[in-house]
């Protein structure tokens, strides 16, 4: 009975297109904050794709947009979806690949005539960027469990606006019992936000879970001088002793193994004038790893190094560890299915972790998910120069259908 | 006929706590810019103490005060000079010091019933900060030769109000005529402003010159990446290029001699988001040496270094030495007769440079010119903190006055 199904890419990029119109800059790239009059327009536009692909759609008191396939039996439905919303001048394909290939999968069902044993739910997620309303993923983060409704509601934007107000405002402050159900499976389309698969020459990655993250803010205190009557011997400057922090960042990720990251991506020296030796540095420290005692560890060797230099130049060096967003392996059965479903099509099956945040990392709080990823022009993302080829995200959604389909059936 | 004058140190001190008193900030210091209400009235009591002093006073076109003290020929005067401008929240000694010392030393002639063949002149030089109207030394630049008049006149501060207009308003412009004549010799008493003297355990020092200062403009361009997603080995990290010429700068200073220093005190890494790797650093580097040829090797060493950087690592540095402002040696008679004057004090002769600018290197463009430096507390200046020991005050305003007695007889 089961046909050889494969996604309509033409009508695929025709709808990624219709959807980069709402909110296009003039430099290629979309501009669709969560709630924005945008971002009501796009809600529109999917809801009519949805209905026309014949789902049932229903809208969450989050504004979550849930499109339904009914499966043969009354089961966990498996769940496909990603978000709408843009950062500023981001790109066309980011978000928008994941919600349109997942529907664009449905299709290829309908048009293959299969029906799945699990019914199959196209997921749009509210405010995915954070960049409107922080902080990022936070209608998942409400479902998931991780964030109360209250706190998301009163979350308001530079302006003052409400969450809350605005899912009113734009129509789509929906019930909480039309919250996406827990699924049987969770599988997320997205483009890759680095240039791994560009470097490894693959059309598509199989995500095996989100990276830990731990952010540092390093503060170091020595002495303000004027640049010309302090003689080298008798200063304590603070920004010398931060950039060999900063190269002590670099390095240890380097160290550590070919998946760990480390970044310094923000320093401030005080009073930071041309002629006055810095007296005071304060500094990020990123570091990202899937494994939480090689994060650890990276930050521990990093306040000995700390310490270190505080005793060798006289300047001192505090390290507050303020934020950690736990590792997120992905289920091994949802991975595994992505991996086969990259061999039916004849992809390599190139793993790699995500270094950012995704809805499926909160979704993954409550049942099995995985990622798959697309490859990325220049590693480029959250920027309008953001571009995948075409036959990479026609692969791509072929890999999220088929990969539903062994998860659904 | 000589006796053997000494300043009066009471008259001093309490000279120098009023003129703290005109423009006092909470913390303890001094808040008298350039042109200000505050520098009127700071002007209107030296005006009373000179003529006190029995100096004629005369104000030329640029606003600069001079009391003149007649010789027993009418040849070219020895000048002694400083300014009693300051800077936001600046030290009470600074400036004051200089024309207030060298009214001190007038006097003590005075009272020792001493004639010199060559008149001295006390001068108080307008606008030496350069905070309020820049740059720094404008009046003593104008009569230098170094600045036109007109572009003095025309310089605004931050409320676009004009210097000639503050001169006008405040009752200090007067006549190109009366500016302060071609000298003989002259000499300027002001406190460290860095800690050789304190380092040295020295109370006055004999300053050699005003070292040549280079400033370059440095751009960093790397590849800006999600500090997640971007695996270190495909990185081209700004900041981690700009952290190695931060070190350079300082280790080419160290490496040069003891005298040479070296700043990076301006750096400003973009987009300078926590989670986002440096696409580009902005960064100022300075270095200062007495001699021409060593200030020109530091900077050709650098270019060098950064040339080599660009090559290992993939990003591009870009060196632009946009300003110089070359050393000025002062004149071995001068500074001969400091020394002197030192001796005979039983004062140590301890030699330095200026590592700051002074408007005695303006003057130096005219004649014979030296500095004699009074040790601060901490080498702390233009801040509340400034401190210099009443006996090191007395300590410089007596070698003012024996090497003025010097080179004016």
């Amino acid at each position: 009975m089961k046909a050889n199904p494969r996604i309509d890419a033409e009508w695929l990029h025709g709808r990624l297109e219709d959807l980069a119109r709402v909110g296009a800059t003039a430099g290629g790239g979309v501009t669709r904050l969560a709630l924005s009059d945008e971002d009501r327009v796009g809600r529109d536009l999917l809801r009519d794709w949805m209905e026309e692909a014949g789902l049932a759609v229903r809208v969450d008191d989050l504004g979550n947009m849930t499109g339904r396939r009914e499966g043969r039996e009354r089961i966990a439905p498996v769940l496909l979806g990603s978000h709408i919303d843009s950062v500023r001048r981001g790109g066309r394909f980011d978000g928008p690949l994941g919600v349109l290939g997942a529907l664009a999968a449905v299709r290829a069902l309908d048009a293959a005539g299969i029906e799945t044993r699990h019914p199959i739910e196209v997921v749009n997620w509210t405010n995915e960027e954070g960049v409107r309303f922080e902080p990022a993923m936070l209608a998942s983060g409400v479902v998931g469990g991780r964030f109360d409704r209250a706190y998301a509601y009163d979350r308001a934007d530079r302006d003052g606006v409400r969450f809350e107000d605005e899912l009113r405002r734009i129509g789509y402050l929906g019930r909480e019992e039309d919250r996406p159900e827990s699924a049987a499976a969770y599988l997320e389309l997205h483009v890759e936000q680095g240039p791994v698969l560009e470097d490894a020459g693959v059309p598509v990655g199989v995500v095996e879970g989100i990276v830990g993250i731990t952010w540092l803010n390093v503060t170091v205190e020595g002495q303000a001088d004027h640049a010309g009557p302090s003689p080298m011997r008798l200063r304590r400057d603070a920004l010398v002793a931060a950039s060999r922090l900063v190269a002590a960042v670099d390095r240890l990720a380097r160290e550590t193994d070919e998946i760990a990251v480390g970044t310094v991506g923000r320093l401030v020296p005080e009073p930071n004038l041309i002629n006055t030796v810095p007296g005071r540095v304060v500094m990020s420290a990123d570091f990202r790893h899937p494994d939480p005692a090689t994060l650890d560890g990276m930050v521990e060797r990093f306040r000995a190094q700390a310490e270190q230099l505080s005793a060798e130049t006289g300047v001192s060096v505090t390290v507050d560890r303020f934020w950690t967003s736990e590792a997120t392996p992905f289920d091994v059965g949802v991975v595994g299915e992505i991996a086969a479903a990259c061999e039916e099509l004849g992809l390599p099956q190139h793993r790699l972790w995500s270094g950012a945040g995704h809805d499926a990392k909160y979704v993954a709080d409550r049942g099995p998910a995985g990622m798959i990823f697309v490859r990325s022009r220049g590693g480029l993302s959250h920027c309008e120069e953001e571009f995948s080829e075409p036959a990479d995200i026609e692969a791509g959604a072929n890999v999220l259908l088929l990969a539903a389909l062994r998860l659904a059936d």
